[in-house]
């Protein structure tokens, strides 16, 4: 029987997940390859198209009506990658077209953490809600925000940028060339410059053991007792609810959801974002506002949100 | 001739204006009275169905088929002000029950900056926008966000309050009882607060010749070349494009639209905003947002864009 299928494409700072969605949000296959070491953006695409060729089977591909692609600073009018700061290509790519072009189908663009607050909607945490935030905690720190049911595009399609919203004034260095940003402190690498950061003044902790750091030893670390591993989970939920609480009281939603690596660490992330939110919060949102984990696998809310993009 | 009126009223935290708008967003009657002073709300409500009777024809009020109320700290869904910090009554107020039971007539109430980016999208400003965020600088900071041409209302109705995201961490104290809100650098009294912090420091300032400070005088100072007047309205400004810099990065507007006493000190306050806005603003942003000045008449946009509730 003939399905309405659709290819939904997550492209990832380091890795791009796709996979082929019908029509009850079912991935019915799906790939992966990496997102970095590709010169041009075109010989990506290429190699992206010959991915999913050889993973995907043509029966499969032969129903797909269209591609919905979630990426980093997405715009979804022009369907363009713009000046993302953690991409190797630099300026405006078109990254839309390209995919039309070497696929022969219909394309639609959007931000990535969009893309998964679209999947977190509809299969999620979300389902059911109308105003919610999906905060992605990944290489990047994304956001999708929802409001009235409806994803907050923007003028320009750009919106949604929470990652890049100010943390601490004159803080650290982020990607994007500026100072302080959220991402700095709460994406993977930015949980790992805290553990160094603390780590120059310290010598009892587990972590020294190791010569680099990720979050994942971060995380064992905390499990297994390390103060400094816990000290640094404290502080970087201080600095996601003290951000959370300004978002909260420009959209008041119902519910925020974290996503991606650093919201698998459990209460370990939870416990101190949720107590730095309610500090901050202003009295009329105390209480109200729910601190969910996603309901989805780590890739599948952006493949079938991306997929969503597709009517 | 037989129209569809409504009656307007924009309760601040010091004055209430109200008004009879046509079907065209003209206002053919208004009028004006003190907010506080009332005890309880029933006494302040009782007060203000004599004031309308006194100050708006029997002919127009006759043929009024709804009442629209812009009022701080406003619960949409639910009609209430609730724990308005500039506001002499503490907890929830069912302000509009109140004002139904006394007119009549049916209610409906939403945040005062909301129903000003009603008015400034309608007949203002932001006419034809579908994305803009409206800020109001009086008394209190207020603001409302329009996405997709919507209202953000948020889950429980109480979006829009940029005037308490943090803007100074561990900053001033503000009226909600929280420290470094934007409201409590940008509102009229965050200004003389600005100015007097400065005065302890300085010896040459014009200022020094006034025993209280408001922001007019300070307007005036700076309007005459001195030197401390000019410094607040530069720190105000910082301080403003700063914080709008980051919601920005949430809603991807087309314009911010300034509104109230502070944004008639025209370039004075436009230029320092613009520049900390943009110096702060994600690359993708930059060039981008207009920042205008507010095209309505102080109170008109209030009491237009309240009457604009009432379908």
């Amino acid at each position: 029987m003939m399905q309405m299928l659709t290819l939904g494409i997550d492209i990832g700072g380091t890795n791009t997940a796709f996979g082929v969605v019908n029509e009850e949000g079912v991935i019915l296959e799906q790939g992966e390859m990496p997102t970095k070491g590709y010169a041009q953006p075109e010989d990506y695409v290429t190699a992206l198209y010959q991915s999913v060729q050889l993973t995907i089977s043509q029966d499969y591909l032969s129903q797909v009506k269209g591609i919905g692609v979630g990426a980093p600073s997405a715009n979804y009018y022009q369907g363009t990658i713009e000046h993302a700061p953690n991409m190797e290509w630099r300026g405006i790519i078109p990254i839309g077209r390209l995919i039309e072009e070497q696929f022969k189908l219909p394309v639609k663009v959007t931000n990535d953490a969009n893309a998964a607050a679209m999947g977190e909607m509809m299969y999620g945490a979300a389902r059911g809600m109308k105003d919610f935030i999906m905060v992605t905690l990944g290489t990047g720190v994304g956001s999708g925000f929802i409001a009235n049911g409806n994803l907050i595009y923007g003028h320009d399609g750009f919106a949604g940028e929470l990652g890049h919203v100010n943390a601490v004034r004159n803080g650290r260095a982020c990607g994007c060339g500026r100072k302080g940003c959220l991402e700095a402190y709460t994406s993977a690498t930015g949980v790992v410059k805290t553990a160094i950061e603390m780590l120059a003044s310290d010598t009892q902790s587990l972590l020294h053991q190791h010569q680099s750091l990720d979050s994942k030893l971060i995380f064992d670390a905390a499990l297994a007792g390390d103060t400094l591993a816990k000290d640094v989970f404290e502080y970087t939920g201080q600095i996601l609810g003290q951000t959370l609480a300004d978002a909260v009281a420009i959209t008041s939603p119902e519910a925020i959801i974290l996503f991606g690596g650093l919201a698998k660490a459990g209460e370990l992330i939870f416990e101190p974002t949720r107590r730095a939110m309610e500090e901050n919060l202003l009295n009329l949102y105390q209480g109200k506002i729910k601190l969910l984990a996603s309901e989805l696998k780590e890739s599948d809310a952006a493949i079938t949100g991306a997929a969503a993009l597709i009517g």
